[in-house]
């Protein structure tokens, strides 16, 4: 089933210990959406500007994504460079230009409409709360934020909290959005401000998915997939958003949101979180095969599993 | 079969964020001692001070554990005074007064020099090579270290490494002792110092058991299982010497070492760290039962197994 991704398309300038790439395609909404490819239909909105070429976008095409909700804008893309240390899982941000992000106002083609799966990547919460508002027939709502809305703009950001189904941030994030040190008491609180599942992504470590009470009907018992003991990490940037691309691309598969469901699909973030920081940028996420994920299913099953 | 375990006894006074406890009984081989009880024979030598009673040493009788290896000296208890802030995984300490342990040369009774598992809990290296000696007939050695060690005796360490079959310690140990920020290429780096296995506890996010090329005949692909999220953690001292006294209890039970029984062996030490963690000092792992150990692995397989 269709699934609808309202985000960040940018230009990003990275430097690991591993090597550097300078203006390469970036964003939140393409790493999802490349990642998501693999599973379903995915339907891309977001803004660029002047320098974001054809042969950029087909780098979407190319895996099937409708990129008929990209809007053009006079001015320059979204552009972020940072690097990362030997702390892999930080990212110490030199240069953030907004550009014609700065202004961005979600238009949704009346052609996406019917999409049943909706993913708001981390953008303002007030343009996220309007896109879920005017998104009224989604089904199943994924979301994402960051320290800058959570310290920034926290009204907004528990607006649109109530009105998503699952939350995917990480560790740090959800200390800061629960104001807990204790990741357990955190998602309790977290999941008390209206998600009806929360998933926490570990960086290394994997990720765990809490549920709230009565959710989906399914308990409340937590569920942890592991991430891959990979010795070269090359770039960490999109981990997370190809994370929550496997994730919610699964579902969006599966059509239903059950316990087993919402399991694997922890599992398929995690395998495509993985193969996202193989190579700089979305290099890699561009040449998968079914093939090579279900290969890496199997291994983070074996990674994990008793029998 | 019978496991030994050679380490300290010792005094704790803790502090945490849910309360304090003041001169509890502590130390590594006790902690050790008792987890690895529920699973197999245990016998135990250490060294304790004239202010170590008979109802100390009963806590550990009770669980049939072997304490006629405690050898009692002139002077007091090792005594370890330390408090843990919100996050838990790093203990602050405020005394250490090693007294007894200071000159503390292990004499294996006789009786127990038929051992087939042997555990070098968290002592001198020099210490610990010298026990391994002594057991030349254990067919299965653990070992444990600490920065401690690692900074101030690498030389005697690398020593102690060369004869052990499974290393236990944590990121930050892992790190500091193969001088290498990623984890898996610190692993390959351990590794080739001399253990067959390395298990890397992630606190709060698990541990993983990484294998040598060869070793036991069983691929070298890791395994990793995970910790429990738990809301309260009443005092996270003695958790590391649990998930060590679970993983080579269980270990020694089945008497053999293959693939199979060493990822079921990282789950029963998540389990009995897990068990630690609930009560200030040794209070849980005194009084669990078989039934409490089966259902809390029930409870870490469903928290990380698809089906």
């Amino acid at each position: 089933m269709a699934l609808l991704v309202v985000g960040s398309l940018a230009f990003d300038s990275i430097k690991t210990p591993l090597g550097i790439a300078d203006r390469i395609l970036g964003g939140s909404a393409t790493y999802f959406s490349l990642a998501a490819s693999y599973f379903t239909d995915v339907r891309v909105v977001g803004v660029v500007g002047e320098d974001f070429t054809a042969e950029h976008e087909q780098v979407m095409k190319d895996r099937g994504v409708d990129t008929s909700g990209i809007q053009r804008s006079n001015g320059k893309t979204f552009y972020w460079s940072g690097e990362y240390g030997e702390n892999l899982n930080e990212a110490k941000t030199n240069v953030t230009e907004l550009n014609v992000l700065e202004d961005f106002q979600p238009t949704i083609p009346p052609a996406f409409l019917d999409s049943e799966f909706l993913f708001l990547a981390n953008i303002d919460p007030v343009l996220q709360a309007e896109v879920r508002h005017a998104m009224g027939g989604a089904r199943f709502v994924g979301g994402d934020t960051m320290n800058f809305w959570i310290g920034g703009k926290p009204r907004e950001l528990a607006d649109a909290l109530k009105r998503i189904d699952v939350l995917l941030i990480n560790d740090g994030e959800a200390k800061m959005l629960a104001q807990e040190h204790s990741l357990p008491r955190a998602a309790r609180k977290i999941l008390a401000k209206g998600p009806k599942a929360l998933v926490i992504k570990h960086g290394e470590y994997g990720a765990t998915i809490f549920f709230g009470q009565g959710a989906f009907g399914i308990g409340h018992h937590p569920f942890r997939a592991p991430a891959l003991p990979i010795e070269e990490v090359k770039d960490p940037t999109g981990a997370g958003d190809s994370f929550a691309g496997g994730f919610m691309g699964y579902i969006a598969a599966q059509g239903e949101f059950n316990r087993e469901v919402l399991k694997r699909a922890m599992f398929y973030g995690s395998v495509m979180g993985s193969f996202a920081v193989e190579c700089f940028g979305t290099e890699r996420l561009q040449k998968l095969s079914r093939n090579d994920i279900e290969a890496r299913f199997q291994i983070f099953r074996e990674l994990t599993h008793l029998d």
